[in-house]
């Protein structure tokens, strides 16, 4: 029997997503796995837990800016800031998601972080979407129709849903038999896991689930 | 001139700091620089920005908790959750802020680090914290009362709104020539910024803070 794929959720608006994309199927090469991508719409999974996102502290957005140029210039990756910045990721995410071949879709993927946080156009205008995926053998302007249609938004949607599901508060996550794996950060982790050497064990995070909280904030203060 | 020290802004809450504080003086010596520690509360970083801690999203508290184990089984250092998580840190940070020598407080801080994250008995007990601090050649009483003098508090306040003012958000976080470096993650930039091979200049920094934004989520859903 195959191992099962890795799951890589993302959404377009994440620079680490980019840069986490740039790097998974190396990653996933290296254990003989497959890539499985998997868009969602990282504001819905923020409203779920009542998040605020990266970009809505002003210093963590400055701060994140400089984290990514710093992990981009260590990998090689070209990082140039898209013409907008949050964006609306829907149209794009939901190309995405739509029925094709692995390889098209891996590839209109690389493209469209390409375009967003590579030096390209954004991706926010379906023409740029339209033509993007013409490059890939697609039919550009029937992927923008389709994306549109109701079934497109409501796979979308349930991709979030399943995620929060889940359990999963941010993007780039991998799934890992099961397992999750937040942010670029953690991947040494998700190497030591793939290896089977994860020191968690069930009867240690049941240990930790367990505690006892003997401080919480005041309700009015944690949202 | 001798260069500045790096200074470590940390709250006992945080496993994350406990672990970045097993390292830090390794880290600094490899550079020539000295640790300057300053204790912040964290719960007020989360409030000035709005903020949900990790321990407050169900299952970010989970993932928390695999991820320091995971960094504390490849660090070989030993990572047991304390009595109750999260619990009141205040007056921990208001006797390692009080004046005293830094050999001292170095000593004092590793002490406490180790009786909430390391299999001691948590650090809520005056009790616990004035044996500490008589263990590290200080009057343990004095301690305790002089750390609920007003100044202690005013001087803990002062600390935290200090950390505020300069961008800080979260714990652990380095202050490395007045750059910020928040998280444990974030030390490889850490090391490159003390080599001065920083990627990271004002020119980019800036065409980043000046983005427009094309998408903002509803302020209802932001907090």
């Amino acid at each position: 029997m195959r191992d099962a794929p890795i799951r890589f959720l993302f959404d377009y608006i994440s620079p680490y997503a980019y840069l986490a994309w740039t790097q998974v199927h190396d990653l996933a090469a290296r254990h003989g796995r497959e890539v499985e991508p998997v868009p969602v719409l990282f504001a819905a999974l923020l409203d779920a837990w009542g998040q605020r996102g990266p970009a809505e502290i002003p210093p963590k957005r400055v701060y994140v800016f400089k984290d990514v140029l710093r992990h981009a210039y260590r990998l090689g990756v070209p990082l140039v800031p898209p013409p907008a910045h949050p964006f609306n990721p829907l149209l794009a995410l939901r190309a995405s998601s739509l029925p094709m071949a692995p390889d098209a879709r891996r590839e209109l993927i690389t493209r469209l972080f390409r375009e967003t946080w590579g030096g390209g156009r954004g991706i926010t205008d379906p023409a740029v979407i339209a033509e993007v995926a013409s490059r890939v053998g697609l039919d550009g302007a029937e992927v923008v129709r389709r994306a549109n249609d109701p079934d497109a938004k409501e796979r979308l949607r349930a991709q979030t849903a399943q995620a929060v599901a889940d359990g999963v508060f941010g993007v780039p996550t991998l799934v890992v038999d099961g397992e999750l794996f937040w942010g670029f950060d953690s991947w040494p982790h998700v190497e030591t896991r793939l290896r089977g050497e994860d020191p968690v064990d069930d009867a240690r995070v049941r240990q930790w689930k367990d505690l006892p909280a003997a401080a919480i904030r005041p309700a009015s203060r944690t949202r």
